[in-house]
C-alpha cells in the first residue's frame, strides 16, 4: 500500500497536501479529515499516513513542532503513556489508529479466521488497554476494534484503518457540533477560565471546552480567555495559549493558584473544561486541579461547563467512585526541564485526575445536546436521544 | 569594626561558629540569635557579620546552598525585589539590617544631627521600602528604622544595627511561642496541607505555619504534611519540602492541582498557611492560592489557620481592600529554567498575593494568642492585650 494512501473502502477525504509540503515530509499526504478541519488546524495532534501514524509531539511544544512517525501499537501505546499525545478523544482515536497498524503490521492479508486474529492482535491491544487509565475514549475505541477483529475476515487491517479514521472524523465533527451548542449559552463579552488543554491538540481537532470558545469567538461573543497553567505538564500554558494565539483568541495564562482571586476579582464569567470520562450521575473526572475549579466556581456564583463528545461518558461507571484515578511518577513534580526543583528524595503525591461531582456541574454540553444539572436521569435521556 | 563582631550594644548573644566553618566562610562569626535556634536552623535565611548581612539565596535551593554577602542597604533592596529573600518577616528583619549597612556604610560617626541623619539615609530607605509591596514587616520595620534616624547621634549604626538584631530575635521568639499556641489546637494525627513557605526560611528563624507544624511534630501530634509547590516560584516543593526534611518531617509536596481531591479523599485536616498582611479586620493578604484553599477548606468543612508574627497585622489597613497586592513579570510564567514554557509573546497575569476574607479564616495564630473567627474587635483585643 503506498505511502499515505488509506485504503479502498476510504470515505469522506480530501486530499490538502499544504501541511505535509510546509513540513517538508517530502511526499504526498492524503488527509483523513475534510478541508475545513485542515485550515483550522495547522498542526493537527494526529496525521494518518496509511501505514503509519504521525504524532505531533505535545511534550516539545510550544518550543518545537515535530511529529512523530509511528509504525506499531506498541509505538502508539507508547506514545500514550508517555504523553506525546493526550487529551481523552486524541487518545481513543490513536488507539484506533495503533490497533489499524496492528492489523496492518500482522500481514495475515488472506487470514480470515476470526480466533487468529483475536489472538495475534491481543498483544497490541492489551498494550494500548494499558497505556493510560482514566480517558474512557481509549476504551471505547478499543471496544469498536473488539467488535471488528470478532468478525474476522482478510480485509480486517482495511476495516480498522476505515473505523479509525471513522473515529476521528466524527470526533471532529462532534466537536464542531458540541461548540455551537456550548457557544450558545454564553453571552456577549464572557471571560472564561479553562484548564489543562481540550483543545483541537486533545481531540481530532477543532477541541471540546476550546471548540465552545473557538465557537463563541466566532461568533463575536467572547471576551477574555484565562488559561490556568495546569502542573505539573502544563498544558495550560503549552498548548491552550499557543492554540489560542494561533486563532487571535485573546489569551493571559496564570498559575493555578490565582483562580480564586481572579474569580473574586469578578474577572470570570465561565469556568468550561473537557472530561476524561463522565460516570453514569454526571460526575466528572478530567485533569487534577477541575475539582479546584469547580468548587471556586460555586462559591463565586460562576457557571462550570464540561464539554465532551458523548464517547466520553463511560455509563458502566455509576458514579466518579468508578473511576479509575491514575498516579503518575513523582518525577514529574521533583524535576523539570533537567532541574530539581525538589530536594532529593522527598515524596510527591501526583494525581493527575480527580473527580468534580455533578452537583458541582452547572451544564454539560455534547454534540447530543445540552444537560442542565446533570444526573443519571439526563445522561439517560441525552444518550436515548 | 572586626568582620562578625556586632557592637557594643549587642545583647543575647552566644557564640556559634559551627555553620560558619561548615561552610568554610574561614572566620569566626557571632550570630545573633540564641544557641538553641542554631540547632534548628542548619541555614538561617540571614546571617548578620557585623558590617554586612548574609542572606541564603533562596532562588538557589535546594540545588545549591549559596550565601549573598550584602555590604549595602541598595545590595539588600535588591535582593528583596529579586526573591533572594522572600517571606514576610524575613523581608522585614533583611530590611532592617539594611537599614543597619546603610548607616555603618554612611562614615558620618562625628554626626549628631537628625536632619543630617535623615537625609542621608533617605535614598536608602526609599530602596528598600519600593523593594516588594504587600509584605507589611518591611514597612513595619521601616517605620522603626524612621523613628531611631530622627533621634539622630553619632551612634544611630550602633543603635540600628542593635534594632535590627532585636527585631530578629523578637521574631525567632515569636514564631516558637505561636508555634506552641497552633500545635495546641492540633489533635493527635492531625494532617496538614501548607501552602508556599513560611518555615524559617522566610522569617528569623522557626517559621511560622511551619512553626506550628513543627511544634506539633515536636509534640508527637502530626500525622503528615503536604507542602503544595506552590507557582511559579515552587517555594513549597523547593523550600518547605527541604526545611521539613531537615526535621524529618513526614511531607509529600503536591501540584496545587491536587489540594481539593486530597481534601476530598478524607487525607487533609487543617489547612495552615503563614501571611505577609493581615487587615485591621482579619482578611489575610498572602501567596496566591491562599484564597484557594481557604474556599475549598471551608467546602470540606476542614480547619483553616494562619500563623503569623504580630508584626504581620497591619491595623492601617481596614479591610484587604486596602492591602496592594504585588503583580510580577509574566516571564516568571512564561520561562522556566531558562526554557520557553509558554508561546512567544502570549500574555500572562501573575499576581503573586491574594486576599482571604476574614470570614474563610477560623483561627489566626500569633506570639499575642490566638483569635478564632478574627474580627476587628478580636484583633484589637488581641494586640491590646
Amino acid at each position: 500500500m503506498a505511502p499515505g494512501h488509506v485504503g479502498s473502502q476510504q470515505r469522506n477525504l480530501r486530499c490538502a497536501g499544504t501541511v505535509g509540503t510546509m513540513l517538508a515530509f517530502g511526499r504526498s499526504i492524503v488527509f483523513p479529515w475534510g478541508l475545513v478541519t485542515m485550515k483550522s488546524e495547522t498542526y493537527p495532534a494526529l496525521r494518518w499516513q496509511g501505514s503509519s501514524l504521525d504524532l505531533l509531539d505535545q511534550r516539545l511544544l510550544p518550543r518545537e513542532i515535530r511529529y512523530l512517525t509511528l509504525h506499531s501499537a506498541e509505538q502508539v501505546a507508547q506514545a500514550i503513556a508517555d504523553m506525546a499525545v493526550r487529551g481523552a478523544p486524541a487518545i481513543g482515536i490513536a488507539a484506533a489508529y495503533g490497533a489499524a497498524l496492528a492489523a496492518l503490521g500482522l500481514r495475515m492479508n488472506a487470514t480470515v479466521d476470526a480466533q487468529a486474529w483475536a489472538e495475534a492482535m491481543q498483544p497490541a491491544l492489551a498494550a494500548l488497554a494499558a497505556s493510560r487509565p482514566t480517558a474512557v475514549n481509549l476504551f471505547w475505541a478499543l471496544e469498536q476494534v473488539k467488535r471488528e477483529v470478532k468478525l474476522g475476515g482478510a480485509d480486517l487491517p482495511a476495516r480498522l484503518q476505515q473505523l479509525a479514521l471513522d473515529i476521528h472524523q466524527a470526533d471532529i465533527n462532534a466537536n464542531r457540533t458540541l461548540g455551537k451548542l456550548g457557544a450558545q449559552l454564553l453571552h456577549r463579552g464572557s471571560r472564561v477560565y479553562t484548564h489543562c488543554n481540550a483543545g483541537a491538540l486533545a481531540t481530532g481537532g477543532y477541541g471540546t471546552a476550546l471548540g465552545v470558545i473557538r465557537a463563541a469567538h466566532e461568533l463575536g461573543k467572547l471576551g477574555q480567555v484565562y488559561a490556568g497553567e495546569t502542573r505539573p505538564w502544563l498544558q495550560g500554558s503549552r498548548l491552550t495559549a499557543w492554540e489560542l494565539q494561533q486563532h487571535n483568541i485573546p489569551v493571559s495564562i496564570a498559575a493555578e493558584g490565582a483562580a480564586g482571586s481572579l474569580m473574586r476579582s469578578g474577572l470570570i464569567d465561565w469556568v468550561i473544561v473537557g472530561a476524561d470520562r463522565v460516570a453514569r450521575n454526571g460526575d466528572v473526572a478530567n485533569k487534577v486541579g477541575t475539582y479546584n475549579l469547580a468548587v471556586l466556581a460555586r462559591h463565586h456564583k460562576l457557571r462550570f461547563m464540561v464539554a465532551l463528545p458523548s464517547s466520553t461518558i463511560d455509563l458502566a461507571a455509576a458514579s466518579g467512585d468508578a473511576i479509575p484515578l491514575e498516579h503518575r511518577s513523582p518525577e514529574e513534580l521533583t524535576r523539570f526541564a533537567g532541574v530539581a526543583i525538589a530536594p532529593e528524595g522527598v515524596a510527591a503525591v501526583n494525581p493527575v485526575f480527580d473527580i468534580t461531582p455533578a452537583d458541582l456541574v452547572d451544564v454539560l454540553v455534547t454534540e447530543k445536546g445540552v444537560v442542565e444539572r446533570p444526573d443519571a436521569a439526563a445522561i439517560e435521556d441525552l444518550l436515548a436521544g
